[in-house]
């Protein structure tokens, strides 16, 4: 299964989201407008401006509500990687150079300012409060989240459920304001808004997990950025974090984290995708999937919940 | 006439702001509390904040809204000054370390994201769709503004007016988007947040002007940064348009921008500081405060509008 059958349901509206994006980038600074591009095409699965669409579908389904919605989502998403690499110092993403690496810093920061303030508008156009509300509340927890994390020191007892507080923060915040939003915006009871809420939560686990996962053993061609990134910028993920919790007496991920030289990050790489630690993190990925699915349960039986369905399974089993 | 007597028709309330400020540091992040707290606090003059509480005073002055939004305002200047500084990679503002360089780049960049969030989230409770939406506009007026900025080469027949609309961008644009909504949450006659939003137009156009004849001929513990700042990190402000403009056989201010070497910079900042440029730079400040003062002259008579007034008097005349 592909993610173009997935979105089968929503494929017309989708295609009017991608429009919405590519005019973002007509604006009559050139420079902008080239760097607007640069970030908004090529290469996004587009996963979280479908769930709002699909999340739409189960009560008044409203184009003209949802699909700047989906939009809006996708720029607070595009924003975020834009300051995400400037932040990490990463050359690659998604195969081509980071908008960082290719136009600079000061450039990068800029533009991903742009994107908060034209996404906040964009979802402001909803008119809706309680949608608007709770978008800003959405990047005030991704930002906290990675402030906090740039304050917090190794510490082998916490780093599981710091690592889920991250996640939560950075990756599943956006997809549950994506599902809850989209649920929202189609005047759907509130045992629907939580459903789609609870969701899009557990999706967004599920999905941080499988990204932690490929950075370990997915393929450069594939995942479109060199494997052992984060380990080599000093991001503690959880594959990293059940391989120290089976060896304890090992001291491998603390000194990696502290020295990061490029052979000792390669050396630990190496013995963590050869551990049966990626197995058990691949089953904690499904276990957040299968968490997801059980919360779809509670919606009405339609094609956009088989999608949603079926988003979940793909959402583990991919390799990029 | 200093500050705090232009500020009395509205001192109560922005006391409630300076609280609301404060509150906004309380978070259950530790580092991200420091980093609030140091960034709100300490040093402004709170003229955005002030422009919106005083604007609220010429029809029904409601300070659930006002204050609300007048701490938005700020919080949102604060945003734009933490990034300003990574961008500038300025050392100093208001006589201590900048964010970027006591806590690093990546923490102010992170900073940075977090206030424009919680503005955009204080905007948002004002439950205001028109003044929602004046606010993301602002923010991509000024993100966009200094992107441009940042492709623009130094050519002395466009120079002036490249100079006009980049502080229109960057600073007047603030500066309107507090006084006229301002006038809008307290339900003002059209012709009124006309009058607040053409004010706050050219309060902060005369504004920027005198920060850029202070970067040349303030004093640096009043300033609290040192003088010749912009030149030292190319920005070519008014002062240097004027002074090229009257010296076209003198390529100083080219060379001095293409090389930035410490003692050119000086040489140049002490040539235009003793140059009848500054002299015409404070005339044409004091022509865009009396466009500010006739606007006001078109509101109700009481004590808000005094202080309007007064305050584009304070603007041109300060020395920090």
């Amino acid at each position: 299964m592909n993610l173009s059958d997935i979105y089968e349901p929503i494929e017309d509206d989708l295609e009017k989201v991608e429009q919405s994006l590519e005019a973002v980038a007509h604006v009559d600074v050139p420079l902008l407008g080239q760097l607007l591009g640069y970030a908004l095409t090529g290469g996004g699965k587009r996963i979280r401006p479908s769930l709002a669409l699909l999340c739409g579908k189960f009560h008044l389904y409203d184009p003209a509500l949802l699909v700047p919605m989906a939009t809006a989502v996708e720029l607070l998403h595009t924003a975020t990687l834009v300051h995400d690499d400037i932040v990490d110092h990463s050359p690659i993403r998604r195969g081509k150079p980071t908008v960082s690496s290719a136009w600079g810093e000061n450039r990068a920061l800029l533009l991903g300012d742009y994107l908060f303030a034209k996404a906040a508008s964009v979802a402001a156009s909803t008119g809706n409060l309680r949608v608007i509300e709770q978008f800003a509340q959405a990047l005030m927890t991704i930002s906290g989240g990675e402030v906090r994390q740039t304050g917090i020191a190794f510490d082998l007892k916490e780093a599981r459920d710091y690592y889920y507080e991250w996640i939560s923060a950075k990756t599943a915040c956006l997809f549950s304001l994506a599902t809850e939003s989209g649920a929202i915006l189609s005047q759907s009871p509130e045992e629907v808004v939580e459903a789609t809420k609870d969701y899009g939560h557990n999706l967004g686990m599920a999905f941080q997990i499988l990204d932690d996962v490929l950075d370990f053993v997915g393929e450069e061609a594939e995942v479109g950025k060199p494997v052992g990134s984060d380990l080599g910028e000093g991001a503690v993920t959880l594959p990293s974090i059940l391989f120290a919790e089976s060896h304890p007496e090992d001291n491998l991920i603390k000194s990696v984290i502290e020295d990061r030289d490029a052979e000792s990050v390669a050396l630990a790489v190496e013995k963590i995708r050869n551990s049966p630690v990626i197995g058990e993190c691949l089953a904690i990925a499904a276990d957040f999937s299968s968490r997801a699915c059980r919360a779809v349960e509670k919606l009405p039986d339609n094609s956009a919940r088989q999608a949603l369905l079926d988003l979940a399974t793909y959402i583990i089993q991919r390799r990029k």
